[in-house]
């Protein structure tokens, strides 16, 4: 009899080397940088997509969990930056929602507008904010596809108190993609 | 220093008193039949929601790999059902894509129409065909809610060369939602 499979996931090893857990990232563009860095680290470091994401507490800044592209490193296609992030911050706290009277508001910053996977994720996560950097367009010039999310995916969050914020350092953020695309990485869902 | 938080992902124990790994499920009503007893498993063990999926090789029937909704098991808003089988469905055969030249056609079969999340998670994954039981209305009825998924969703993978079947085994999938309902199960994402 065949064994089972089993799914395990770990940050990448050089996580620490560019994220200071400890660290407050008091605006929106200094949680933007962190989130770009973590997808051009990817990039450099070959580990996988030029995406990058953080969750942290909305008003303090606090970084709660970090994620990066890792489809190719897990051969695991769910694994995008945002859901990365998203899963550690809810193993981090031992809550399947972010959301919760005695946690304190939550913010998904994602590098890159999310997928249709990882925009139906950030609604069930319990996050209260979505912060994204380049934009779908940016993605389709460079060959990602983002599957189907139309204006009204972003406005069914905002109908439910979701703050979603677009186009910080959006210039920073598709620098990477360009990066990622001149390095010949593979585009895994084109 | 604090450690990092790990993500570790397990079929349920007793995932094989339900799913006979070596047989094959020829009909689709077949393979719909072994989705819904995934879901009502995961309901009367108390494991989780009311939602079960599987990957199957889409002409032979042989099974790939099964999901059961895990987000209370492993407070992980991440773990649906079609997100388990397909994440395990990629660890088994060592791959980011079900849809490669050396693979046969696979096919995700869940027993509800899946949420914006998992609708996205299913063009990644690189199945071909996705079948579903119940709706998105009987899911809403029994108050889950699927996020942003519309018409044009389906349509989006549909032109991408994803045959989509749905209703298969309907009143039989519902009837495991309204089961959970009436044992007063959780609906964490309401």
């Amino acid at each position: 009899m065949q064994s089972h499979p089993q799914i395990h996931v770990e940050y990448p090893s050089w996580i620490g080397e560019v994220v200071a857990f400890d660290a407050l990232l008091a605006s929106r563009e200094d949680r933007m940088r962190l989130a770009i860095r973590l997808a051009r680290e990817n990039v450099l470091r070959g580990a996988g997509g030029p995406f990058g994401a953080l969750v942290v507490e909305r008003d303090s800044g606090r970084i709660v969990s970090a994620g990066t592209n890792s489809v190719l490193r897990y051969n695991n296609s769910v694994l995008h930056g945002e859901t990365v992030a998203l899963m550690m911050a809810q193993q981090r706290l031992g809550s399947f929602t972010l959301h919760r009277d005695d946690f304190p508001a939550h913010e998904l910053v994602t590098s890159c507008e999310p997928c249709a996977m990882c925009l139906g994720a950030a609604h069930w996560s319990g996050v209260r904010s979505l912060v994204c950097g380049a934009t779908r367009d940016d993605a389709t010039s460079t060959n990602f596809d983002e599957g189907p999310v139309f204006p009204e995916s972003y406005a069914y969050l905002e109908e439910r108190g979701i703050e979603i914020v677009r186009g910080v350092l959006r210039d920073e953020a598709l620098a990477v993609l360009h990066e990622y695309r001149e390095r010949g990485g593979p585009v895994y869902n084109a």
